[in-house]
C-alpha cells in the first residue's frame, strides 16, 4: 500500500462548487496526514477560494465545467479540458489513487467510463454506497448507473460489492442478499431469479431474496439490485426519512408544552439526526471501472463532500481496485471453467 | 348508491385468523351503522369466537382455509370451500358490495382474477394503497401484483387511480406521477419512457416524472410505477420508518437523563408513532377487478384490519367500480378513436 494517498477533485462541479469542494478539502487535508490533493479547475479561482494552500495540495488548472443538466455524450465530446474530465486524467494517468466529483452522474458515467475504462470480466458499472441499518450499516448497488440489469450483470455487482466490503470493512464473509419483492422462490421476476442461482453456485456468501425493508434491519451486509430498483428504494428511504423528521418537527410545535418538550428533548433529537444524516453517508463509489471514482451528491455541503472525499481516501488505501480484480480473477478461473 | 354496505370477510385468514378478524368486525359494525358484514369461515369456530352476534352480521360456512404459504395456482384449484374463496364468490354473486381478506396475496390475486374477471379494457390488476405526505396522503400502485408491467400497463394503472381518487377522496383533479429515476426525460427505462408518451395523450392531470422521494413530499396525489419498483419502494420506505423509530428508542435510552426527556416528549412520540403507524395505512385495493377486492396485510392486529375494512365500505359507498368503469370507457372511446 503507498504511503501517502493522493485524491484528483473535480473542484468545479456540484451545485456550489469551490464553495463547497475548497473547504471540504481544507479541512480534510487538516485531518489526514497522508493524504495528497490536486484540486482540478479554474486555477484562478481556486487560488482565490483558497489564499494559503497548504503543502499537500496541488491545483491543476482546467478551463471548463460539466452543467449539472449537460447531456452526458455532449459533454464527453465537447468538453475535453474539463474539470471533471481533467480530474479523471489524471487518475488515469497513476497521478492519482482516485478521484472525486459532485458532477452530473451521468456525465461522470459516460466520461470515468470512456477514459478509465472496465476492469476485465465486468461488463457495466455500478452504484454503490453504504447505508445505515439498525445494527450497524451495509451497501447496495446498483442505485442508479444501469436501468435493465441482466442476471449476469448482478452476479458480477455481488462481486464487486463484496469486494468493497472486503476492502473497506475487512469483512471477508459479507452476507449478500438479492433484492427481490418476496423471500419464497417463487416470488421475483426472471432476472433475480437467474441471478439468484448464479450467486449459489459462486463463493459467496449468498443468503438469497431480501425484500425493501431488509436493507435497514441489517441482516446482510451487502445489497445488490438493479438501479432503477436501487435507485428509487433508496430515494423513496430518504424521502421517509425526511417526511418523519418533518412530522417530529410539527409535532413539537403543536403546543407551548410541546416546545419545552422538545427543547429538554434536544440532544436525543440531534444524536438522531446526526445517525441518519444522509451527508454520513456521502459519496458513492462507480465500481468497474478500472480507477477509484467517487461520486459525490450535487447538493451536498462541505461535510457532505468532506465525507465523499474520505470514501475515496479508505477505498484507494484499502487497495479496493486490486481486490475487485483479485475477485474476478477468481471468479473467471474458477467458478466457470 | 345503496342504503346499507354489505362486506364478505375471509374470517380465517392473516396470520391470527378469527382472533384479528372477529374483533375487528365487531368495531366496524359498531361504529358504521350503516355496514352489514358477511363473516366467512368455520362456522362453528365464528360462533364460538363471536357470542353475540350483531343484528348486521351474517355468517356463511366455509370448511377450508388457504395457507399462507399455499401455493396460489393450488389454492385455486383444490380449495373451492375456502374461507377466501367463498367470500370471493359472494362478491361475484352481488351479495355484497365489497370482500377483504388478509390471506397469501398470490392465492387471493389469482382467486380474485379467476371468479371476478377483469374489468373491460384493463389486462391486469394492481394493487394500490395510500400513504402519508408531508402533506396529507397520496396513493401508489402497482405494489407487487405485476412484476413485468409495460407502457400500456403503466397507463391502465394510472387511469383506474384516477378513478379510485376520485371516488374516495373526491379529488376530480388528482396530479399523477410516474416513478422514475431521474426527473428529466432523458432518463428512465424505454418503459416508462413509452408510459409517459401514452399518460400526456389521456386527458389525466399528468406531471410527469417523479423520483422516489417525491412520494411522501406530497407533489402529486398518484404514484404510478411497476409492481417490482413500487413493492420495494413500500417495503424500504416501512424499513427505514423502523430504523428511525429504533434509533428514536435507543436515543431515548442512553442516560437517565435521556430517558427523563423522554417521559416528558412521550405525547410528541406518541403522535409521531400514530401518525407514521403502518396499520392507519392497511388495505390494499386489487384494482381492475370486476369487484372490489380489499387484502390486509396479513400480519396485522384488529385495530389494522378494521382499517382494512374501512377501505373496502368507503370504496363500495363511493361506488369506485363504476367510476373505474366509467373512467374506462372514456379513454376506449376517446383518447383512442
Amino acid at each position: 500500500l503507498p504511503d501517502m494517498i493522493s485524491i484528483s477533485i473535480d473542484a468545479m462541479s456540484g451545485d456550489s462548487g469551490l464553495a463547497v469542494t475548497a473547504p471540504a478539502v481544507l479541512s480534510a487535508l487538516q485531518s489526514t496526514p497522508d493524504l495528497k490533493i490536486t484540486m482540478v479547475g479554474d486555477e484562478k479561482l481556486i487560488k482565490q477560494a483558497i489564499t494559503a494552500p497548504p503543502a499537500n495540495l496541488e491545483i491543476q488548472h482546467a478551463s471548463e465545467i460539466v452543467a449539472m443538466d449537460e447531456m452526458p455524450a455532449l459533454a464527453l465530446r465537447n468538453k475535453k479540458d474539463s474539470s471533471m474530465r481533467v480530474a479523471i486524467n489524471l487518475l488515469k494517468d497513476k497521478k492519482v489513487d482516485a478521484c472525486v466529483s459532485a458532477g452530473n452522474t451521468g456525465a461522470l458515467m459516460v466520461t470515468g467510463r470512456f477514459v478509465l475504462k472496465m476492469l476485465e470480466g465486468i461488463d457495466r458499472p455500478a452504484i454503490c454506497t453504504s447505508l445505515p441499518t439498525m445494527s450497524s450499516h451495509c451497501w447496495m448497488l446498483d442505485l442508479g448507473a444501469n436501468i435493465d440489469s441482466d442476471a449476469e450483470h448482478l452476479m458480477q455487482f455481488a462481486i464487486m460489492g463484496n469486494a468493497l466490503v472486503r476492502a473497506v470493512d475487512d469483512n471477508h464473509n459479507a452476507r449478500v442478499g438479492l433484492l427481490n419483492i418476496g423471500e419464497e422462490q417463487v416470488k421475483g421476476n426472471h432476472i433475480v431469479k437467474e441471478a439468484s442461482s448464479l450467486l449459489q453456485n459462486t463463493s459467496l456468501n449468498y443468503r438469497g431474496f431480501i425484500e425493501g425493508d431488509d436493507i435497514y434491519k441489517g441482516t446482510v451486509d451487502l445489497v445488490v439490485s438493479d438501479g432503477f430498483v436501487g435507485n428509487v428504494a433508496l430515494k423513496a428511504s430518504e424521502g421517509v426519512a425526511r417526511m418523519i423528521q418533518h412530522f417530529l418537527g410539527e409535532e413539537f410545535k403543536k403546543s407551548t408544552l410541546r416546545k419545552l418538550s422538545g427543547f429538554i428533548a434536544m440532544p436525543v433529537l440531534k444524536s438522531l439526526k446526526k445517525r441518519i444524516d444522509p451527508r454520513n453517508y456521502n459519496g458513492a463509489s462507480l465500481l468497474g471501472l478500472n480507477g477509484v471514482l467517487v461520486k459525490s451528491h450535487g447538493g451536498t455541503d462541505e461535510f457532505g463532500f468532506e465525507r465523499a472525499i474520505m470514501v475515496a481516501y479508505n477505498q484507494a488505501k484499502n487497495g479496493l481496485l486490486e481486490k475487485i480484480k483479485h475477485e474476478m480473477d477468481n471468479m473467471l478461473h474458477q467458478e466457470y471453467m
